[in-house]
């Protein structure tokens, strides 16, 4: 039996592209690349295809507008959002980008390296280091996620308070339009002012104005001395104090500056043998850490002497300076194990939001108490980036919650908070992008004008409506 | 005798919104608000208006829209490519946004502030200095530009090398689009995935989508600490190197890489008496800056020390370092007095071009040999900001040129370096936008995709044609 819509002509074309190998029309091969890595979406295409070259994906699309099928792109499927999945249908066409996997080149004098999309993002951080250089980009899913995926959804992840989000680290782009043109913009230019940036426009467009099938990206010197430090600070304010301070101290070199709350820091331990046990019995936690391109930065000098002024001035109480790579390891361990350690806690509703870091105490100080008075004995799980004002902003159930009951709260829960965000000058979605997941968020939260420029620059590139319908807009 | 086109009425309601004494129709009143500062582009309005609020922006735009008046933006007027005056045709009447002129908040916490469009460029590095913050825009004109002017030609300048582009500097914008109504996106926020980055179209569009009223921007710790060199290289390869080596040294806080041919910094010295007479008898020098925003950073001893590895490896024959503020100053003059030296020496074809700094020394070395194999006699001044790939690559005429005569070269001059740059990847336009000046550059050298996308975002965005007709596109 055979529900899939896609005309056997057109399979033909497509295979006649990519090879028969690489365009997938079985159940069990498709399956992969129809849901998400949470299970959280599920999707069912038509065919699943893989293209190798820049113009395979551009014969691909063309062959797919002439029959108005909607288009899907695909990176490393690690979406949050439910971005790069079809919709249910059997009518659309998962477009994976896996095969364009070349480091086309890089070139260290100019600090660039062109890639095509389908590179994975830890092999991007591998062949920088194999130039002595950096490329900054770094969040959870970088074994997994494609550049691709990165520059579609404006990744952001742990880099961001010194390098910015991934807008931020790319020169040029090579995207295949929905008509199946190619836009040529691999440029390497720091500086170019010659009309509209168009490249800013497909990249966060989530695969809905074109397919990015390669970039030029910056590389920046590879960090060669560091400093981390986990510090206890008496309230949220005086981790905005001592953020500032450090900015002051360091500069750029200021590369992390994490905040988790006693509850986020007692979780990682509690679910992560092991975890150092330094510090404990304060209100909220800042993990910093400092890089800096010099071998030998007296960076641990300064930041014990920058950490003593802040204890002398009441921001901080207390701090533990790593001593060696592998105690900053360990330190930030406990950041990171913070999502994992939630997931064992039992059923827990997130979000990814962000404010003007200066409003971050008052709205903290609105929506625990907001919260806490709709879904008595919840536990606020706070954590997030401080220094680009992203929280992850999360709910554990009470204990021994059954998991079905306390996902009921999940809309309500997020219309709360997304509510006082919105009050604040905050987003929804900071980094995780929108997807199917906010489309409902994107409508309430946006101006109608806003919207109706999005949606006429939509009908302007793709006014079939055929790139990945359903998403965002 | 009066040929104004604008009817009488539309003149009155205009009056009505902005006040009597804020539209200018009489001829000597407009003039300075028809014509660039470099004398270059004369045009003829119907009126001038000086608007004083986002609103009056609007309603000013809602009435000209209705009788599809075309509409020139403007700010300080100090465009170099005629991007800010009316056409010849007594019908496009000019918005000048001087009026809007405040700074409407400051948010140090958050590192940003929030500022009309009206706001003369130091105005904002002064608010910044108050708040003990760097705004770090920096270019010639800073003294008369006005921030609406470099958001709409993403303005490059001497910050480039640490802070980015004035697209770089951005948290969000304020619109006012072609039919009136207002885009409020002035968000202050580090990290905001939700739908396309309209601010990033805004940017940069000269004027031709909207109007940009006010922005939110990003403020940096002042600087505090700083060292300063002129260094004697052997080559402009040597020059890569060294900026390499720097960026390794200094991270980020390497502020500034500028270039100089030997006989720049001879015009520089011969027309501005008391200039410094160190390491003279070199080929090219490159004049470097670090900062940083800790008090008491060590930055002249690092420097020297950077330098003298420099010396061993070949990469800098001979370096004089500042001692003080003052010697710092006088250095930087040699590079600024090179602008103004190359014009008291008499006639002069100017480019504004960027390429990937690693395809600079052969690109130096191609277009030398085409120029003067040309225009024998022509003699080339090459200075810029290495640092971000940016020359201003310039032919004063031979020794007692006639003026006219050497002119006369410029349409050739030019198509043989933009082609050049073109055959090496590079920008026609580094920093200072496209304007009437270079909108053939940008059909010759812009592929027809490219030009197809953008001619297909304005005609979705301004579909009646009127925002600054005649620039860009």
């Amino acid at each position: 039996m055979n529900d899939l819509s896609a005309s056997p002509a057109l399979i033909e074309r497509l295979k006649a592209v990519v090879g028969e190998r690489n365009v997938i029309t079985d159940d069990h091969g498709r399956e992969p690349f129809e849901n998400d890595w949470r299970g959280q979406f599920h999707g069912r295409a038509a065919a699943v295809v893989k293209p190798a070259s820049t113009d395979e994906v551009a014969r691909v699309v063309q062959a797919l507008a002439r029959e108005r099928v909607g288009i899907v792109p695909q990176g490393g499927n690690t979406s949050l959002c439910g971005g790069s999945v079809p919709d249910g249908s059997g009518r659309q066409v998962v477009v994976n980008l896996s095969r364009m996997n070349r480091v086309r080149s890089v070139d260290p004098a100019n600090n660039t390296m062109t890639v095509e999309a389908g590179c994975v993002l830890a092999t991007l951080q591998q062949a920088a280091d194999e130039h002595d250089r950096l490329f900054p980009l770094s969040l959870g899913a970088e074994g997994s996620c494609e550049i691709g995926g990165n520059l579609s959804t404006n990744a952001g992840g742990t880099g961001v308070l010194r390098y910015g989000n991934t807008r931020e680290l790319v020169l040029g782009l090579e995207v295949v339009l929905p008509d199946g043109r190619v836009w040529d913009g691999l440029r390497a230019l720091r500086k170019d002012n010659t009309g509209y940036d168009l490249k800013q426009l497909f990249i966060g467009a989530e695969g809905t104005l074109g397919i990015v099938t390669a970039a030029v990206m910056k590389l920046f010197p590879a960090p060669r001395s560091q400093a981390t430090a986990l510090v206890a600070v008496p309230s949220v304010k005086a981790a905005i104090a001592l953020l500032l301070r450090l900015k002051r101290a360091f500069s750029d070199r200021l590369v992390g500056f994490e905040l988790m709350s006693a509850f986020s820091l007692g979780l990682s331990r509690k679910h992560h043998a092991g975890s150092p046990d330094v510090l404990q019995g304060h209100a909220w936690y800042a993990l910093v850490q400092a890089d800096d391109s010099a071998a030998d930065a007296p960076l641990v000098a300064a930041l014990e002497s920058a950490l003593a002024d802040a204890v002398d001035a009441g921001e901080a109480l207390d701090a533990s300076i790593a001593q060696s790579k592998a105690q900053a390891e360990k330190l930030w361990a406990l950041r990171e194990n913070v999502s994992e350690a939630q997931r064992r806690e039992g059923p827990n509703i997130k979000h990814d939001i962000s404010l003007p870091v200066s409003a971050i105490p008052a709205f903290l100080h609105e929506i625990d108490a907001a919260l806490l008075a709709a879904f008595p004995g919840a536990r606020l799980v706070v954590f997030g980036h401080l220094g680009d004002g992203n929280l992850h902003y999360n709910l554990s159930g009470p204990e021994g919650a059954d998991a079905r009951d306390f996902m009921g709260n999940a809309d309500a829960a997020n219309r709360i908070v997304h509510d006082l965000v919105a009050r604040h000058g905050g987003s929804f979605s900071a980094e995780h992008g929108v997807g199917q997941l906010k489309r409902g968020d994107l409508v309430r939260y946006k101006s109608e004008v806003e919207l109706a420029v999005m949606r006429a620059i939509k009908a302007a590139l793709d006014p079939a409506g055929i790139m990945n319908p359903g998403k965002v807009l």
